[in-house]
């Protein structure tokens, strides 16, 4: 290593540009977190610096600020960049697909990290896990979505693969930046948005334009948010910082999933008790046929791109045991906790 | 902070008991890894010194070890020192309680850390979170539990909680150790096991002893680790220290609970496939009624007792958001995903 003094005047700033809002709740106050952590960690050697979206380039030009080496390092999602390959998808959010916990797996323990590792290389980026929303909700309609016959011409704000998935059952969907939902619904330009979860659902107010909130979110069952590093920065630093950085990476991602999950209870709970909020869950054959097709659309991107293909093959063949798993562990013990009985005093 | 060549002095080494055998899957090779995380992100200035179970001292006295300052940490579980204050309970497992993701919720934005760091400090401790097994299984059992009479004089190893809530339901109950547990069922001495799940149980050869594997493990929804600090040793690393050891428990909470998701996949896939190993489920009368006994026998821990009421309260109150929560995030995606829609190709 080096010689202590040279440790001393080597203080270094890391430029982190986000997707994120300053401090939006849940990624822009993990972005925060994040950098804190490896400030605090290195004593100031690697000092992080958070540049809100746009700050210093639009949010979906992190990835190459990133590449190119104008920031050392991203916070965002890999689904924002399905153009450089639709690989990425898969280690953000697939319709149907792994849940937080089973993607965590699937990455650290699965073969997903060295997929992604693969992958990102040909980006000159090395990217890991940094947070995760868990399940999303399904999302706020103006009218019941009842039967498949509903969805056909649904004006919906749904971006990426669950979009396609709606689109190829007759909806017509968009995207639309978090700023421009709000109007368009209210006015009726569209019909239904899809957001994150009551958490941040409740802060936009959506509750006070549009009757029905539906669950499960099919379309992103637990999307996970990456930090990505400048390759040659990444292999600059020391053992000790590279290890320091993946410790806080896998620290983030721990935390920022255990708040969605405390604050989407408790917002919840003000979304139903205070704003009565009639919840919908979403029938079994409008699923079923979903399910179908949020299948055929990944089976597609994986036919003829070998990148695709690749991590298509380990994330199905993963998501078989995870389901059986999941089955006779989290799943069961929902149903049995869910029984009729007194637990409290 | 210190000067550059005061710290290159000041390497210093960690002593770390644990209650886990050397490299014991799960628990003891998360021991290792936090050991690694820590040693080389301060590039060995604060190096840990790992002592599997009994090498130090037994594994139910590293709680005191730590305390006393005999050792500088542990890696164990909070629940096996109740006889400290049954309060530590609630930081560990709770029959009926809360799952994985649901207690690092409680624990890191719930109030959880808050009320635990209180009870710790009593003992000259401070303690966090460092692993998880997930939702274990409900045992191995060597006849069919179809009613609440077949519980009634069933010898069973369930230790903790568990072991008093099917007491009070006619079974007779006790703790072993590890290594005593299958010459006692292959002999007959005891009916019933309940260990941790798949991955575990099919290194340890259950499934050649006894027929049935029942879920989901009630008694154990998301058994927690912990990392416990001498109080003084941790007041008396820098901030930065501080910072790091934070990051690398709450890494391997995150990294921990992932392997037991990926390994217990692929393990039930090999003990149901290759075994032929008869997987039941606990019939929903029977789960009321242990639900019922579950929340009465900690109802009584809290009664009487200041220490665990705070605890109790706290956990009660995040338990009813949580558990509305789940139902119409993880628990209806599961549902929706096992309907019956081709996925794959």
């Amino acid at each position: 290593g080096l010689a202590a003094p040279a440790i001393a005047q080597n203080k270094r700033e890391l430029k982190m540009v986000t997707a994120w809002p300053k401090n939006f709740p849940g990624m822009g106050v993990g972005a925060e977190r994040l950098a804190k952590r490896i400030t605090e960690a290195t004593d100031g050697q690697l000092s992080v610096r958070v540049f809100a979206a746009g700050e210093l380039v639009p949010p979906f030009e992190i990835f190459d600020a990133v590449s190119s080496g104008t920031a050392e390092m991203y916070h965002g999602a890999e689904y924002y960049w399905p153009g450089k390959s639709p690989a990425f998808n898969f280690f953000s959010a697939v319709p149907f697909g792994l849940t937080a916990a089973e993607n965590n797996a699937w990455i650290y323990h699965g073969g997903g990290q060295e997929l992604w590792d693969e992958l990102s290389a040909k980006f000159n980026v090395k990217a890991m896990l940094v947070g995760n929303t868990g399940v999303q909700m399904g999302g706020w309609f103006n009218r019941e979505i009842n039967t498949l016959e509903d969805l056909k011409g649904l004006k919906m704000r749904i971006p990426g693969l669950g979009g396609e998935v709606l689109r190829r059952l007759g909806a017509s969907t968009l995207s639309l930046p978090g700023g421009e939902i709000y109007p368009a619904l209210q006015s009726g330009a569209i019909d239904a948005t899809e957001w994150v979860g009551p958490w941040n659902d409740l802060a936009f107010g959506f509750h006070k334009i549009a009757k029905f909130y539906y669950y499960p979110g099919f379309h992103e069952p637990g999307t996970s948010f990456s930090v990505g590093f400048n390759k040659g920065a990444w292999e600059g630093f020391t053992p000790a910082q590279r290890q320091i950085l993946q410790n806080a990476a896998a620290a983030e991602n721990d935390y920022m999933l255990a708040e969605f999950n405390a604050r989407n209870g408790a917002a919840l709970k003000t979304l139903v008790n205070e704003h009565k909020v009639q919840l919908r869950k979403f029938s079994d054959d409008v699923m079923k046929e979903i399910g179908r097709v949020s299948g055929e659309t990944i089976a597609e991107l994986a036919a003829g791109n070998e990148d695709v293909k690749k991590v298509y093959d380990s994330f199905i063949d993963f998501r078989a045991n995870a389901k059986e798993w999941a089955n006779i562990s989290e799943n069961a013990y929902f149903d049995s906790r869910n029984l009729d009985y007194k637990y409290t005093k």
